[in-house]
């Protein structure tokens, strides 16, 4: 049993990072307003957040740049619109996905950047190009992490390799990237466990991203961060695709670090969120992504059947469970 | 670290209790159709759903029974319009409130009741007049549990010496009752820790019911049932006071032992409860349960703003935060 005494103190090397406009960008397209941005900005300041992601560093050779909204691509010109010089102590990242990204000419120096952190996100099987761009980055001046997604398919010996490859880089974040929701909290205990090891080993941090599909989103959150994990990605109002995020509102509730603050979450919510509601824009829990969360599946289907406004939730799982594989 | 083993394995002394018409009934004052009881008793079964809580049995003095649906009172004779004799599988549970029940007259003889189960509510303070009600209803030949409410604000000392008392009684089960959904998992595990050295003492079972003020009832569940508590409340869809309570759906299908079945849940869903979101009956997780979960008060004020449909969220944390005390 955990130590009575970490119900009240806290750990002072936990990271919250706010990624509601790049995962929240997958659910509108990135288009956000730029008041909507600029007032999470200063949100995320007044909350005590650590680092705010902006988005996507997204290929325009790949990604027609009139079909989505300027944070799928996080030109630095438009970040420095919004943050200036950035003279905070809150952080900005930028992710960067392997194989969508033109990272050697679209990630400039850091020193002409607003941009600190890069978040190289990869699948296990790509670990050798997220090393390239992990050290591309980081030769430019960024601080870098590595996130593998869907983590809950990915076997423990390809997990044990990849880490013990990454460990050798200049990346100082690994990330549990659990894209599908699926994971029990038992589960990830077993997951971290090996992170923890190799983080140990090679002097790393660990972070996590959850999803919400079987609502545990938020207590996969807090287990990591009862564990050891440092780094805690957190949506306002869950904004995410498919299920969403773990809620920033209900972590920076939980963290007990004077720092953070939850009143500036709940007034963006109530003064820029509702909006998106009520202008139709659909995310968060439901019994769709509870089935693709329990069969351990990518979420397409179950975001296919909420466009499609469906409601029958038990013809769906029928659907699913008779596909034939 | 728990047993890789457990993962896949399942403990047969697992029990599931829904509880849907009588933490749900408090959303729509009882008044549920004969179909949806009739076809929710059938889903039940269908499921392997161990228990299922009508409703309670409420003093007919301190409540006008032309006020509420006849599951606030749960007559004998209207529980047996339902299941007939119950040559089933499924037991059929009630709840008994401290203070509100007339249980010397309406609480008859076992030999002549289709229930099996008397839920005795309490809070720790009137934990004798419980001990009365669970005497009485074991002395006429009922199974007993005793659920103590707004656990989250007890003390251990008083919490101990309640166990204690109870150890001595008749009854079978002794149940954390998180009513105000203020409890994070380790949180849960100090007070089960409580609670299970007691069972061990006198021979008893644990059970949880928990509430998803902080999306947390589904994972304390799940937590509880890790840590070796047997009795497990679910109800459809989360269907209960305020922010609802851990859904049947997501617990069974955590569970894995194979008698249960999720699919049951799900296809009652879609029949029977799509339905009443849609004639606006609402209840479950939202940020007002979110600031009462916080702060571990009762959700009566988050019930009234969200019957007024406010959504100025921050106002109302700004509201509970600057209340004199």
């Amino acid at each position: 049993m955990k130590e009575v005494s970490k119900l009240l103190d806290y750990r002072s090397d936990i990271k919250v990072i706010d990624a509601t406009l790049r995962d929240g960008g997958l659910v509108n397209d990135f288009y956000f307003s730029d008041e909507f941005v600029r007032e999470l900005y200063k949100s995320n300041i007044r909350a005590g957040v650590d680092y705010m992601e902006f988005g996507y560093k997204a290929s325009k050779e790949l990604f027609d740049v009139d079909k989505f909204g300027k944070w799928k691509f996080c030109n630095d010109d438009d970040i420095r619109q919004i943050v200036g010089d950035n003279d905070t102590s809150l952080k900005i990242a930028v992710m960067a996905d392997v194989g969508r990204c033109d990272y050697k000419q679209d990630i400039i120096q850091k020193s002409e950047s607003p941009i600190d952190l890069v978040r190289v996100a990869t699948y296990i099987h790509t670990i050798p190009e997220a090393v390239d761009m992990i050290e591309d980055a980081a030769k430019k001046g960024y601080q870098t992490s590595c996130n593998i997604m869907a983590i809950s398919n990915a076997r423990e010996s390809e997990l044990s390799a990849a880490l013990e490859i990454l460990g050798k880089t200049p990346v100082e974040v690994f990330y549990i990237v659990d894209s599908f929701g699926a994971l029990y909290p038992e589960q990830l205990e077993r997951l971290a466990d090996i992170y923890l090891n190799f983080a140990a080993k090679y002097n790393k941090k660990v972070g996590i991203h959850a999803h919400n599909n079987l609502q545990l989103a938020f207590a996969n959150t807090v287990e990591a961060a009862g564990i050891g994990i440092d780094w805690l990605d957190a949506t306002y109002s869950s904004m995410g695709r498919g299920a969403g995020n773990c809620a920033m509102e209900l972590l920076l509730g939980f963290l007990r670090n004077p720092k953070y603050n939850v009143y500036p979450v709940l007034k963006f919510i109530q003064d820029h969120m509702v909006k998106l509601h009520d202008d139709g824009i659909v995310w968060g829990y439901d019994l769709q992504y509870l089935v693709t969360g329990l069969l351990n599946q990518h979420p397409r289907t179950a975001i296919k059947f909420t466009k499609d406004q469906r409601t029958n939730y038990a013809d769906f799982y029928k659907e699913i469970i008779t596909e034939e594989v």
